[in-house]
């Protein structure tokens, strides 16, 4: 398969862990993608998965956004969040500030995938995304549910993420397999990208047991999804969901699911709008996690910050100015260059940056990406 | 005078305002700039502003960043700041981030300009921007706060303002006449533009009676620096100094030093780094001033609206998003079109936004900046 999947310097992989096909699902779960119109040039932009097993298992995480899209308040209001079914999403339109319509519209997505599906709707989320404010051609993507309904297939994954692409310059997905059981992931996420636990679309099929996938889910998005940043703007349609069908009778190992959502999650920020690369920044003796986290996190959407990552300028002022900002009003030593770490290289496609505190034990760290031209040009030149 | 200063939209001049030569400083100040050669090529870089009147009354206001410079921590503790005589300022060096020997620094540049003036170094203000994280060449810095005192002038206001200036693409500066009394000011700022109540360099005098100048410059400052962002970052080295040397025998008209605070602010912003045009977003109908401020905030330093602002997008979406973020895990009405204005025109260099909340009656706005390729350029090739 050539380069493993779990290759970032910063994800844990655990032993043992084969990479398959990445078209290919989790065992019991079939998925596709279809082109409905709502791209142009007759790009696909409907996909569904879907588990075959009545007994399925799942989680789900919302944006926490205020401004939630309305498929987001139909999943909140309406799914069963433990027993989800199957997922219909769109790209090409985030059916966000759409009113009432688009409300009506998301039901009938809903709907329209269940009666294809022979599902109850409540077993049914749908996510959405793309433009905002636009309403939706709903005949156009209901057709397109019914086509994808009927497309569906054991070797679909691929087709599906292709659905759920936006600005994103690749796919993110992965098939793999450890411990005797399958874990199959697609996700989508470029721009639009500061959670309140996760900025994107993020699908994730397994075979496992999982006795508690609300907490297992939870877990991994804390240390992922939740740690990332492009632009510091949370998202109007994030959506995570992790179903488990329990087919193979083992459990999840350790860490599996950790690992393939922080490298996802990596995967997005080094797709982040015109990124080259990817930074980490660790606040280090914090008071507290919240003050650690709060440093981090100014650090990295600092503009400063991420055109110096950028230029390859191993600036430490920036990172002290960011810092003191954070923590404005309060005491601080001050920071010198021997509190703070760059790594700015221009080898270095993961940089490691780092900033010493001196206020007590607590640390935290953020993922984030570089600001560029092309951040310009793409969010300059192209409606969200 | 062509132009006049006060020429924004957004300012409110009072009635009969004349403009005078900005290099002329108000009766009773001087001023001067020279270089030392902290700046390469011989450049002006520092600069000195004194009150000939004993009886001075004055205001400072000072950066709340944690990781403050060691000027700002300097006459933080031991500047009396009602009874400034006179500020000496550099550029080329922030002096931030540089330790014990950069606040030994900052005490012999405040000494030596009290010594060459007969002042009590208590009645000296220090200002210094430029590199964070560099050891000042205090020999060159001492030599050319001599220098400036030698070369107060009453004529030498425009030479002080080049003496401040970093990144500025041009001068900010007014001298003005009106109610029998004259306001000069100085000020500089184009990059880490997010007030917690100023973000940049500012001078003003007058021989206008002042009988609470503290109480004028915060509330001055309070619609004007501290409404403007350009990269929402708190500088380390903000200084804001008002001096009143009351010789006219008169009050100041009411909204002058309002106005003239506001005009500068929107001079900053609109020379914030690579920007090509000034936004000013007002949040209505929010709970509360600080929920508005802060859905403001979040929409003027959310980088997809800023890049909206500079592609002539009038995309009401992103606006919707912020103040979803802003209010992220609140509840808030879907904001649809109706709610959000936006006047994003190629021909309007001065834009409005707005977004109506429907949650309440407060009200607040921020002004800002566009984010353009040339923000990325300065920020990737210029170590601050």
């Amino acid at each position: 398969m050539g380069v493993p999947f779990l290759r970032s310097r910063w994800v844990e992989a655990p032993d043992g862990v084969e990479d398959l096909d990445p078209a290919q699902l989790a065992p019991g779960f079939r998925a596709s993608g279809v082109a409905c119109g709502l791209k142009a040039g007759g790009a696909t932009d409907v996909g569904i998965v879907a588990c075959d097993a009545p007994e399925v298992r799942s989680a789900m995480a919302l944006t926490a956004n205020a401004a939630a899209a309305a498929p987001v308040r139909l999943c909140r209001d309406q799914t069963d969040a433990a027993g989800i079914r199957a997922v219909a999403v769109n790209s090409g339109n985030a059916n966000a500030s759409t009113g009432e319509q688009g409300m009506r519209d998301a039901e009938a997505m809903r709907d329209a995938a269940a009666d294809a599906l022979d599902l109850e709707p409540a077993t049914v989320a749908v996510g959405e995304t793309g433009v905002i404010g636009v309403q939706l051609d709903v005949e156009a993507l209901l057709a397109g549910v019914r086509d994808a309904a009927g497309a569906l297939s054991e070797t679909g994954a691929a087709d599906f993420t292709t659905a759920i692409m936006t600005t994103d310059r690749g796919p993110k997905q992965c098939a793999l397999r450890a411990g005797g059981v399958t874990v199959s992931a697609q996700a989508k996420g470029a721009g639009m990208i500061e959670p309140g636990f996760a900025t994107m679309l993020c699908f994730v099929q397994t075979d496992a047991v999982l006795e508690d996938p609300d907490a297992a889910l939870r877990g991994a998005l804390a240390d992922s999804m939740e740690r990332i940043t492009v632009d510091g703007q949370m998202s109007t349609n994030d959506m995570v969901v992790l179903q488990a069908s329990g087919g193979s009778g083992a459990p999840l190992p350790d860490g599996l699911l950790d690992a393939i959502l922080l490298q996802l999650a990596l995967e997005i920020v080094a797709d982040g709008e015109g990124a080259t690369r990817v930074g980490r920044v660790e606040a280090r003796e914090a008071r507290d996690p919240d003050e650690a986290e709060r440093v981090a996190r100014a650090i990295a959407n600092s503009p400063l910050v991420k055109t110096a990552l950028f230029g390859r300028d191993p600036n430490w002022g920036r990172i002290a100015q960011a810092a003191g900002m954070a923590l404005a009003g309060e005491e601080l030593q001050e920071l010198g260059a021997q509190d703070i770490g760059t790594e700015l290289g221009s080898d270095v496609p993961e940089a490691e940056l780092s900033v010493a505190l001196a206020r007590g034990d607590s640390r935290a760290h953020v993922y984030f990406s570089d600001l560029t031209y092309d951040y310009v040009r793409i969010n300059a030149e192209y409606t969200t």
